[in-house]
């Protein structure tokens, strides 16, 4: 059983961001900005009403407190501000959530702060106890800070693989801040794999253990949605 | 039986404002800024703690998103928008209350929003909208707009009396800025009258009616801590 | 003497807004987002070298403090509070402009708070208390409490034709949120009239005077650089 | 020829920081928050005033993106984005002196901002790209990059002397949040000996060579109107 993720979201006062309408009927679980890198109350109520629509399920996508640099700044907070300040952005987002009657179904950190928590025993342990007060799981990357912290805590992990992204050989994920385009029947094909074997292909060509418990893609990715469609397609017999 | 209630919570950053360790015992009902005029995430957890030490029933305080301006000046928001705004404040306060296992109380609008949803009809509207989502009712004047539009809600309307502040002949009540001091004795005085037979007395000394479920106490008024011991004496036997 | 004016740098962090690059070669004159509906200092800094580089001047283009809203809605500040905010917005722009050693060219509020100071008497004093300190013009609407406000002070005013919107038969604006394509050519031909003969047409066909020191094109007008080039192209032999 | 600094104008909204009335008339150099930290329009307008009535020169106190935080939560800012944000701060201040006619007299970055530039070449790099926009020397810690990076530009570098604070042997500054009571005999003397023979006495009563261009004195620091007093009344004969 796998979900497909995917950010959304992210748009902002009259700004758009990534095609969420395309991309929502080839999802299954939807990380939602929540004010603090991106979105605004009515980008996220809108959101959650379009994810009810396709039936698709929502967790947090909490930031640092950084809308000008869309959360991809470290910035160096107190354990307990980050994790009043997690409390509050995800409370924010399932009040929407409450208005839709539906639940509440993971955390997944944004940006800069999913990548200090990767790294970061303090940072990722200040956001697990934000995800304790509502009993959901945490999302991130297996192989890392994530799984150790995360996984070692009662709510649990959710560990996804990034189909529209390259691995090193030692499994650790190669970030871009501008995603390539990607090819979709690749992405698909190694999707499949990653979920039945649980095997990555790195950028050198190896193969290696890969955790996947879910399949991230990027709607900044060039051909997002076309990604998206070829994914959900093949890994249809698997998903939740 | 009756409630008393003060805006709480109205630090931020750096910055105090307000005794609230000294006022939280005299009261019953805590209204707490949700971070759009005062507050940050730190200070609303902190809040929400201190108030369940002292059995103090929390509500929501949404205000304008009006950070430099204390949320003291209009703004006008669509419809939609506005709702959107406070239910996001008030999500954001109720994760704070799911962590203390506290229910949510009410909502009471702040500053500028409070004041123009007690003459525009639209802006009740849309703050009654937000509360629907909760369950919760509102919390405001009698004879004004919030009294028409909330009161006519499902989740109702509480009605309250400003014990620190002074009532023209038409019952509509003068705000200030800045509070004078007001004297304790006096307002101790004026609560009970209020609670037993739902009179107030006007600057002009009149008599006029007045629906009293709450009195409210600000924790700027000078002297305010004195006050709210007062007024919590003598209103003793009517307390929820 | 005619200038062309748009306003520029209005993307924000990641997100971007108009095609700055596109209409740049087209407009003598470019009025530059200060950071408070939108930009950011490294946008702000990037406009105002863009514009140099097409010997464009330079203006500053303040709102009031509303990013979430885009700068359209409307916020009762007071007096003092608005002329402060408007110095800081300019200050911070004319040091991009410092640093390019380019002169401030004007001041032309954005959205909300250029509407409300064409009604406002006391909203358009206090923009032009904060004019003063720079000593540079303002830019309005003619026939509108711009002119009456503006135009009586030392620094000066300039009166500018929308020439991608549509005049009432009483010669004030139809303004719209979002803009529909206009005929590149008909832009033209109005434009040159109302510069050679200060007469506009109205929607109903009636010809209108109009003083017109400075013709206006909205960035996010559809097809807006086909009709930035026609405007200008019809305008050579009359710019500044 | 010595001068006494100290930070004003921190107060924001509607919340006070430290006696600036009180102060203003012991020190000779104002460092004026810029609205990124602490401060608004309005406060930073008022703060100018008063300096000028005393006869106070102002400098600019940018700081990191982080009113939540009152700007001492490091961020790791890009290069660029850092530069800009200073010249946006320290423009915004600027617009204030021109209204009142003063100069610039310098910049001095605050909390986070200040210490990480003690530390990282680039952090500290970048802000003096900033201050030669506006050719003023900046204010910071002898024996730091402080020192090296910005005693190396044009603009040049003053270097204070922190009267309220400890140093370590090694010559370094202990920072603290709360700063602790200091008497004022004892700083006043530490002042003058820092001025005339350059010489500090560190935590364990080591003399350590110290250069003193200006001496720091901190409004939060209890007494420190009276701590102002006597080292003012001390240096009386050194001051600029």
């Amino acid at each position: 059983m796998v979900a497909i993720n995917c950010d959304m979201g992210e748009a902002y006062s009259i700004y758009r961001c990534g095609d969420d309408e395309g991309i929502m009927p080839y999802i299954t679980v939807a990380n939602v900005a929540c004010g603090f890198h991106a979105a605004d109350p009515v980008v996220m109520r809108k959101t959650v009403a379009l994810a009810k629509e396709h039936s698709v399920k929502v967790g947090a996508h909490p930031s640092f407190p950084d809308r000008d640099g869309f959360g991809r700044r470290e910035m160096k907070m107190g354990r307990d501000e980050l994790t009043a300040s997690v409390i509050y952005q995800v409370g924010a987002l399932a009040a929407f959530l409450q208005e839709e009657e539906m639940p509440l179904n993971h955390i997944k950190p944004h940006g800069a702060l999913y990548g200090l928590a990767a790294r970061d025993e303090e940072v990722a342990g200040a956001i697990a106890d934000a995800a304790e007060v509502f009993g959901v799981p945490l999302m991130g990357m297996a192989n890392s800070m994530h799984e150790r912290v995360w996984g070692a805590r009662d709510a649990g992990f959710i560990a996804e693989y990034y189909t529209d992204l390259d691995y090193r050989d030692d499994g650790s994920l190669i970030i871009t801040r501008e995603h390539a385009a990607y090819d979709p029947a690749l992405a698909a094909e190694r999707s499949v794999r990653a979920v039945t074997e649980n095997v990555a292909t790195s950028v050198s060509g190896k193969d290696i253990p890969m955790r996947a418990d879910c399949i991230c893609i990027h709607s900044d990715t060039p051909g997002a949605v076309d990604l998206a469609k070829a994914v959900h397609a093949a890994l249809k017999p698997y998903l939740t």
